[in-house]
């Protein structure tokens, strides 16, 4: 059980199945590229638990997953990938770096979801890239893209159908995706309020990650709210 | 004759004939988004000579553009159009942003030209935009944005073969199109080492504006050199 990769927010294992690896969620909150980072008592255990909820429904939907099953508060057991080095963004209301690449107000509706690629490299935080950018980089062929691209909105269908009974808006949300070792394309790393901006469908209030980036207020009590109404249990 | 539109680099003033503008190439060179600014003496002139070549031999080549005739050493007659707010650039070379976009080192050779679009926007940096983004931003229709592909990549191979005559490189330029009244989609504003990277094939000396970007030689003196190897006459 050898550690492969230590992220910021997580850390992958191996297991004595090589179709296996253990994925552990850490308590480190960071932003900005990691030019913020603090710990958070209980938002290891929040993401796994979201994570592991809205992976079997993604499936359900017809989505790949790498997600196998949870194994603990803060484990999950998921298939072993090589990631695609692409960060796939669906956006459906203004905020973040959309918002401030077209200088709109934040919470402006867009009149149709879009999906959006940047590099992962952290040295170069994470570029746009258009799809001929992707294609010198040679970050991923034609036939991934569209692929990711059906299962992005495929994604966002079923995130914002779970939302909406929820009482949640989706407003934005990251994937990663990876090839299996048969060379299939599936959703991999993980689908929580680190990943995902959430807001109250009432209030408008944040109940992700954002809270944490601007200091709006307690990271896991949101994450809590998220955990609630989608159908978990939250303890303590 | 009132001045219409003043920018950083031209003056565009309308005439007696409301289908015919006069532009006015100034002295006046900007890098930076404006932050660098500094008068050059005959850089006016340079701009208009070489605009007024590459025009009619686009024009030749099948792509409409605003071009009617010089006028002066320093102007020029052409259609007055509504500028579509897009910068579009064609890329051979990795240089500029692209290089700092893809952490690829000045000089590299692109598999392939590639097309891009920067919304016009001093207040935002004119940031990079995909085809969604320039949807949401209803800065120009698919229809449109096609046509601006075609044309900017058939300007890219006419300027492409002229460079290769003139013992040029063509790394990359920036080109914009506007609507006539008659809503066709011509190309307009300039050609000119202020909006394209020309290289010299054997020596790979800059000969355009980022002599004056990176303050790396003359400015005047590599606009003379792109002006006579181009056929034009270099006076003074
Ligand atoms: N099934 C998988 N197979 C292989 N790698 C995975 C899988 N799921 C997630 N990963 C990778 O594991 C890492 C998760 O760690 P974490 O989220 O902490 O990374 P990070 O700090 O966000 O950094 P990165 O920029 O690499 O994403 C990521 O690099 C992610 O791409
Ligand atoms: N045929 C045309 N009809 C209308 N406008 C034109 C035409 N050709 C060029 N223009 C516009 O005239 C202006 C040219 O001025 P200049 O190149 O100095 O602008 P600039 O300082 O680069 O600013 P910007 O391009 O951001 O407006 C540009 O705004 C350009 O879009
Ligand atoms: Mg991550
Ligand atoms: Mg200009």
């Amino acid at each position: 059980m050898t550690l492969l990769y230590e992220g910021k927010a997580k850390q992958l294992f191996t297991t004595e199945n090589e179709n296996e690896l253990r994925l552990q969620y850490k308590n480190d909150a960071t932003a900005f590229n990691g030019v913020k980072h603090d710990i958070v008592e209980g938002k290891g255990r929040l993401n796994n638990e979201i994570s592991a909820l809205f992976f079997p429904l993604l499936e359900e939907a017809g989505i790949p997953t790498h997600f196998i099953k949870r194994l603990s508060e803060t484990e999950q057991l998921v298939t072993p990938t090589t990631i695609i080095p692409l960060e796939v963004v669906v956006r459906n209301i203004a905020a973040g770096s959309l918002a401030k690449r077209l200088g709109w107000e934040e919470g402006i509706e867009l009149q149709r979801s879009i999906v959006e690629f940047y590099y992962k490299d952290d040295a170069l935080g994470d570029p746009l890239v258009t799809e001929e950018h992707i294609a010198l980089l040679e970050a991923a062929t034609v036939e991934q893209l569209e692929e990711m691209k059906r299962l992005a909105l495929l994604t966002n269908k079923t995130l914002l159908s779970i939302c909406e009974s929820a009482n949640l808006l989706l407003v934005d949300f990251k994937l990663e995706f990876g090839m299996t070792k048969d060379c299939e394309l599936i959703l991999a790393d993980e689908v929580s309020p680190d990943t995902c901006r959430f807001w109250d469908r009432d209030t408008l209030q944040k109940l992700d990650k954002d809270l944490y980036r601007f200091e709006l207020g307690s990271l896991t009590a949101g994450y809590e709210t998220i955990l609630e109404r989608i159908g978990g249990v939250v303890h303590g």
